[in-house]
């Protein structure tokens, strides 16, 4: 199974108005609601391509409890008990390069820290004119130094049976900010692969306990380094303490330089879209990738054809299985000579 | 006690942002959240004054769950046990015109049915740059008739026991449009004296049912009768079957149009401040003024005093007590003479 860790989970609202108006009334005409937070984000598409996945984090209050109702409701039935095979496994993989369409969504299990304060909202306001969206976020629940050792205690029992594990998001009020990089010291000492999707001040941190992978974007890559140039800001990235780094450049695609060789990976051709998720679809197909024994290359296609699939889709967040079917096969990937390695 | 119903609840968030910038995304400062919807506001303010209240109506789903943990904690805790007096009753009329200062707040009494769909939110996003508040409101939840069967019989269980009743607030999917007609017909019957606050239809057809009072205000009153000449409008609506109307006036206070005569109340000067929920204030005063048999002009000082307080209040929709109470015996009451009746 792969694990995904949210330490600062979400109840995602999306709310659909006519036109945003500021100062006036609104009557929201269109709404739903999701389990959300980055590591969520990771394990719907996990699921989707047929890894069981467990999600751990914090979640509280009446916010909290909508959210796991949510999650619950997203796991699949499960008519042949939950022992039947569910995709592909590490010892499974699948052709290279091939989509799991075939397979069956996994189930996700909620493995999440109850904890006394309130589970966060996010609601974006989608403005049917324009269709531009504005977000407002509130602020995460205060958490506590017992539930954070709870956390930990969650943490490592999960981490016996975990495949791979990705850290995900920004912290709630009250972890310090050195609490991933704690994380990536408990997997690496476990033996189990380890991503770390996160920014600022907690992705420096936890650069410096040796993650297995890191995924920044150009912004969070230049907070980081203080470069723009990818390929730069990229090897600098590693030195701080990454194995790989897998810079996301939004519609160029993917730069990915690691141990075995660097990668540039681009869609077929640039999308127009809501890229809401698209980076939370690249972490899931790295993942599933690593687990099933890809090459570099097709981990690489896997999260480029996810994460434009999740872009082109019309629900934020989700990804279209026949876009990314028809994008894989066509992901152009480039190695680097060793030379500029 | 006084039986307050609201169909329509709703758990009202309040959202501080620094500035609020259509097409960006926030983090929320400040947060609040409330048990709202017109018949809880009415139940606060008659709490405020001494006045044990119930308050009946749907609440569903996990916002309905967190409403009804909010609403709890509202009511104050009693040493006394629920039996002890509470401020002033039918047969304890505090001096005409005297603020009772000196009442604790009285219990409010969750009566609420349950229903299956979610109570809806309501989100108040306050631009703190200008003050300004953009509002967004979600749907209600879609009620079915056994669903509203409930809620007849609820309501006619707590009519025996209440010595006036306030039906207030929009009516979710799936209740009739004359559903508020049905609730008067049923107080009427009972003998308890009935207030309606609402809107559109369902005010055109609750008037016809003859409720003891409505309190419109420019808008409502001119969707109802075509006039936005107060006197002209506030007769038509007695001819369509209210006994009493107090039209609301905004700044200028209120003009009541009664089987007993004819008064125009304002306060001494018109202040500026948030208007939300001074409706409800008003209400409030109206209804505790009738149950402690205060004269007209006692009842149209308390709402105006009440409603006035409620704009100069901070906190949108509580009533600044200090202003109240120095605000009452400065409120203007004008009778009209017999012959303009």
């Amino acid at each position: 199974m792969i694990l995904t860790v949210t330490l600062n989970t979400a109840l995602d609202l999306t709310y659909g108005v006519p036109e945003l108006v500021p100062h006036a009334s609104h009557r929201v005409s269109e709404m739903s609601e999701r389990p959300g937070g980055k590591g969520l984000n990771v394990a719907r598409v996990l699921s989707a391509l047929g890894h069981r996945t467990v999600v751990t984090g914090f979640a509280g209050g009446a916010t909290g409890t909508a959210l796991r109702e949510l999650l619950a409701g997203l796991s699949p039935q499960e008519p042949g008990g939950p022992d039947a095979p569910h995709g592909p496994g590490g010892t499974d993989a699948p052709e290279p390069g091939a989509a799991p369409a075939a397979t069956a969504p996994a189930p996700i299990t909620d493995a999440l820290v109850t904890v006394a304060g309130n589970t966060r909202r996010t609601i974006a306001v989608v403005d049917r004119t324009t269709g531009d969206t504005t977000q407002l976020n509130e602020p995460g629940p205060l958490v506590s130094a017992d539930e954070w050792a709870a956390l930990l205690g969650r943490y490592e029992e999960l981490l016996a049976g975990a495949d791979a594990v990705a850290l995900c998001g920004s912290l709630p009020p009250g972890i310090h900010v050195g609490a991933y990089a704690e994380l990536v010291r408990s997997a690496r000492t476990a033996g189990v692969p380890v991503l770390l999707d996160t920014s600022g001040e907690p992705l420096r941190r936890g650069i410096a306990a040796r993650p297995d992978l890191i995924k920044p974007n150009a912004d969070e890559l230049a907070q980081l380094t203080g470069s723009r140039e990818p390929m730069r800001a990229t090897r600098d990235a590693r030195r701080r303490g990454a194995h790989g780094v897998i810079a996301s450049l939004g519609p160029d695609g993917m730069l990915a330089v690691t141990p075995d060789g660097v990668w540039q990976a681009a869609p077929p051709a640039r999308v127009l879209g809501n890229p809401t998720g698209a980076g939370d679809s690249a972490v899931a197909g790295l993942l599933s990738g690593l687990v099933e024994g890809l090459s570099w290359p097709d981990r690489l296609r896997r999260a480029v054809a996810l994460s434009t699939a999740t872009v082109l889709s019309p629900t934020a967040g989700d990804f279209d299985r026949a876009a990314y079917e028809e994008l894989l096969p066509r992901v152009g990937i480039e190695e680097h000579a060793p030379a500029a390695r």
